[in-house]
């Protein structure tokens, strides 16, 4: 399926992509220029300006300031795609400009290095990020020309991705390193896309195939550097390779370990290679760590990253609700990587993690008004905590303003802007169309019978009913229809109509497969009704032994103090707590609340301070309401639950 | 009640006071020479010589390295005073000697400034330990003084205690500052106590009544040291005043807040002064911030600080059972204050509170073989996750070998080997005999009345059976002999007879008051029947909901995965657990274990890499084992608990 060619036209993702087109987008290109009031200046266009010799000063901002401006720029591509703005395209076309004019003559681009440490290039791949901004001013690159069609940051980057060429790899003379932060893996491979320069795939599998190898590269450079630290004064020990993945070769990877957001950008990286290049090794490595990571390392919203340590991995069930990590930009990359292992193959498993990381941690992170967001997505809160007790400082209850240097906000940007590029793909051989995510939207797809066009209409996430519109310019065309059976539909097979006629279907790998010759304007209804569901964890994750989560499709629920009260840890569920549920249109811009019976821990008979005695069973009926996770720390903050015990 | 009256002999205890004096007092003073194998040096001994110029070298180890002499010392001297020993007389007085030697002309000891940063006194009292090392030192030479009469480091001590009150205080030309680590003045309680010399209770008192006072001195000296930390290079931010509790003056504290050990060493010194100076806002204080801690702050383990950052309190009903900190030294610290505490109102909740911190938290910290210590006292363990969660690394499942530097083994051994100075107190009068520990000893008391011992036996902590004989060298005596009422005792009035005849008696106070003239011979029988309870949380301890923990008597029980399994977790209380209890002559050296009814979830059913599904109610019925608390992790590694699901 070629870029550009889906367009999002939904009553529940619509909002969204507006917000991040109307607001979003505005309100960080304010924040580039250190225009927002109250914020810490970001300094990224004042760092392009002074590289480019336009303004005197001082570098200001991270090492990796740079990749703010080209996660913007990235957003902008996709939005301009869809919805072209020339006011929009002006503003980013100068930008583009002053970074042609930040460009060093031999292809380098980075201001960090061409300010404040010029000479100093590639002597830090562990700490710098010099690569990491490079992949992502390449996506912006690709992203921008995708949808514009103008190519001047694609030349620009082309030239620095020549000029990295020359300077990594192998070869006697070149620098055999890779970066700390995994990033331009994926970023060359979609350049290769594009341009169809094979030199850039090749130089993104030799980043991959290089990490890891012994005697370790980081260690090495650690000891050149006189084992010093960007990031602190003096000496430091010696590198933990395990925090960037590059403690093994990625193909004898089986764990996932480190930094979780860099490990999700390399395992995306991989699972483009296994594609383009066939290799056996590296799809196995991407299965293996797909069912490591979503089968023993991700909470029920698609959250990753157990402890802020590092904004780490931990190990295997190991899924603390109250000191979590789940950071945004994790769970981002994981909707990445997912998309990549649909195309890899298309089984359904992949696009359940994607829809229930994209609709509840991804999603939940932005505040309504897109202008506050968190990067640690906790599934349990008592902000008091979070106040006073230093091991849960990470954790917000309330979402923070999108300050100056920040990673997760234009994350949510690029991916929103870009949520029309995951709702379908096509097979090779171009025969199958495969609808992953229900969303409201129109596509037009070249098959290999012909021109079609599908026009899809949902009505999730609050009811399960689903219509494609089959459109034929040219007449009837022969296709498969692959409608995905989400997990969560667990009532044996979905019904499925054609033409308001019921059709049977085979499943193959999770989705209904209806091969047939369509004729224009066949419509197809597709019904997933949506039943409240009490969820457990795996016995294995002790932090919710002997609790309950609540889900109702792909949304999952969580308990607020607003509705129930604190603490909300004395709310249990009865044994049959008759789930209810209505649409609350007044409440958070409108959602589906639950209901259900329940009942508190009886507090009135306690002495406010005789911590202990002997357990009387002392619990009140109460009615307890739920409200999708999504939308929790809009109200006045308070405690808040997901899982609840039983 | 004198020093040195009271002799311990207890089936149950006199095996620790043994292990303190035969393993616990010579494996520290071969770790103070620097002489235990494969552990890292202490330093201690190797720095007085240096002081003392009997050695070239460096100073070693910890700004408050003196202070681990001084608590072998002090430990020594109470052992001394039970279990006369010549030989190890003899090591201490030459320890004694080299202490001397090492003291400077103005009286001023210190290893660490008279060798490392000679001219540097007083510069860093917020950092540097200085009055906290003098303070040790002098709870040492009270210590040495009272087991052996011998009054060299007393003399000691007194002179570096004149000079300290000559250097500070509020008089002109003085330093206006305190301590960093609360505990010279509970120190200076304790020499003037001994020696009668009121200037040691004013300074102690000066120490107290600065302390928080504006502007805050440590802030002051913070500018005047160039914003520089005796921890850390480069300059640092403004010190954290609640940390050591100079936020505020004493008086004023409602809440313990900072760092658990200086606040309870602080607060012990206060029941001290308020005791000796009749201060009536200093005793409203320490029964506020008793209140808070007791009452709110607290495990039922009686460990306290809920946070290894800071090794801090958090705030009131913040008691995570798995990131805990619950420090050995500060459940010491909190029977400190207990026995202060008994001093000033001898009420039963404060024995209560010293009991319960007595008999978990603090006898838990030691291995049996007593070179082993925990310093961390958690109430939940799962050892892949102390491996493996950053957040959790400071929980160890064992106990850790009695390093060099280390705070809590040497204060275990101080602990213990004086713990017949906590069974009894008299009353000011000298009238009443207050019994706050069933453990089985002999006393001897000089009462208003006349001379009176008392011989305890005592079955606790597994049976309830205490007995106790009067002897009376000069014929009858009227006194009141008050015993305490457990807080775990919860069937109405325990029977007390007198010579086999059942005795009614007044309660007050929670001490049942037997009043009469007693006639040598007489034997007084207490009975606290022991009865296993289930004991719950207050609903506001977030961690402990939906939660019950197995206490009997004293102790508070604990599953381990050796008895029933991994993950322990998956264990929950039946509705009726039925408990039953029996003692195990065979394990862990013999202890009553608790067994219940239970049911573990069913993980058969689970595939490996599914984390989530909808919930099926599987469980199996199982049969729980429970151990005292104090006798986890002495078998192989695994997981712990002590509240259980219900």
């Amino acid at each position: 399926m070629r870029k550009g060619q889906v367009q999002i036209r939904d009553d529940f993702w619509s909002g969204y992509s507006e917000l991040v087109r109307k607001t979003v987008i505005p309100y960080q290109w304010e924040a580039l220029n250190d225009r927002v009031e109250g914020a810490e200046p970001s300094y990224a266009i004042r760092n392009f300006r002074i590289a480019a010799g336009l303004e005197e000063g001082e570098f200001g901002g991270m090492v990796f300031q740079d990749s703010d401006l080209a996660k913007w720029l990235e957003a902008v591509g996709y939005s301009l795609a869809t919805h072209p703005d020339p006011e929009l395209t002006k503003i980013a076309d100068d930008a583009i400009e002053l970074i042609g004019q930040a460009q060093r003559e031999d292809g380098y681009l980075n201001t960090y290095f061409t300010v404040k440490e010029p000479g100093k290039r590639w002597t830090n791949l562990l700490d710098a990020h010099e690569l990491y901004c490079a992949g992502h001013m390449i996506e912006a690159a690709v992203a921008y020309y995708n949808g514009t069609g103008k190519r001047k940051l694609l030349d620009i980057m082309c030239r620095f991705s020549d000029y990295i060429d020359s300077v990594f790899g192998t070869e006697p003379g070149k620098i055999r390193g890779y970066c700390g932060h995994q990033e331009i893996e994926l970023a060359l491979v979609k350049l290769y896309e594009t341009t169809g320069e094979e030199r850039y795939l090749k130089l993104s599998r030799y980043f991959i195939d290089e990490r890891g190898s012994k005697p370790s590269y980081f260690t090495e450079e650690w000891e050149r550097r006189g084992r010093t630290s960007h990031w602190v004064q003096g000496t430091v020990s010696a590198p933990n390779l395990e925090y960037n993945q590059s403690h093994l070769p990625v193909r004898e990877q089986s764990v996932a370990v480190g930094h979780s957001v860099r490990a999700v950008y390399m395992y995306t990286a991989m699972a483009d290679l296994a594609r383009l290049t066939g290799d056996a090794g590296l799809r196995e490595a991407c299965e293996r760590l797909w069912r490591n990571v979503t089968g023993k390392q991700m909470y029920i919203t698609g959250g990753i990253g157990s402890t802020h340590h590092g904004e780490a991995f931990s190990f295997d069930y190991d899924l603390p609700n109250d000191t979590v990590y789940a950071e945004t930009c994790a769970s981002i990359g994981l909707i990445f990587w997912a998309r990549r292992m649909l195309q890899l193959e298309a089984k359904s498993e992949y696009a359940d993690v994607l829809e229930r990381a994209l609709y509840n941690n991804v999603l939940g992170s932005m505040s309504k008004d897109g202008k506050h967001f968190f990067y640690v997505n906790p599934l349990e809160v008592w902000p008091e905590a979070s106040a006073k007790n230093p091991g849960k400082h990470h954790v917000k209850p309330v979402r923070q303003k999108w300050f100056g240097c920040s990673c997760c906000p234009p994350n949510v940007a690029r991916l929103l802007s870009s949520l029309n590029d995951y709702i379908y793909t096509v097979s090779e051989d171009a025969k199958t169309v495969y609808a992953h995510l229900f969303i409201g939207s129109e596509a037009a797809f070249d098959l290999a019978s012909g021109r079609v066009t599908l026009r899809q209409t949902s009505e999730l996430p609050w009811n399960g009913r689903v219509e494609f519109r089959v459109s034929l310019p040219e007449g009837s065309v022969p296709f498969a229809l692959a409608l995905r059976v989400p997990n969560w539909f667990q009532s044996g097979k979905p019904a499925l109509t054609v033409g308001g006629k019921a059709q049977d279907y085979r499943v193959e790998n999770g989705y209904a497969i209806v091969e047939r010759t369509w004729a224009d304007g066949d419509t197809v209804e597709w019904l997933l009704p949506l039943e409240t569901k009490l969820v457990a964890a795996h016995p294995l994750i002790r932090a919710d032994a002997g609790k309950a989560a609540i889900q109702r499709g792909p949304l999952v629920y969580c308990v607020e103090e607003a509705d129930n009260g604190a603490p909300v840890a004395s709310l249990s569920l009865a044994d049959e707590p008759k789930l209810a549920e209505r649409f609350d249109a007044g409440l958070l811009g409108g959602c589906v609340v639950v209901e259900g019976d329940g009942q508190v821990d009886d507090a009135s008979a306690w002495a406010d301070s005789v911590p202990y005695r002997p357990l009387e069973k002392r619990t009140k009926p109460a009615r307890f309401k739920a409200i999708p996770y999504y939308l929790w720390g809009n109200r006045e903050p308070g405690e808040m639950s997901v899982w609840l015990r039983r």
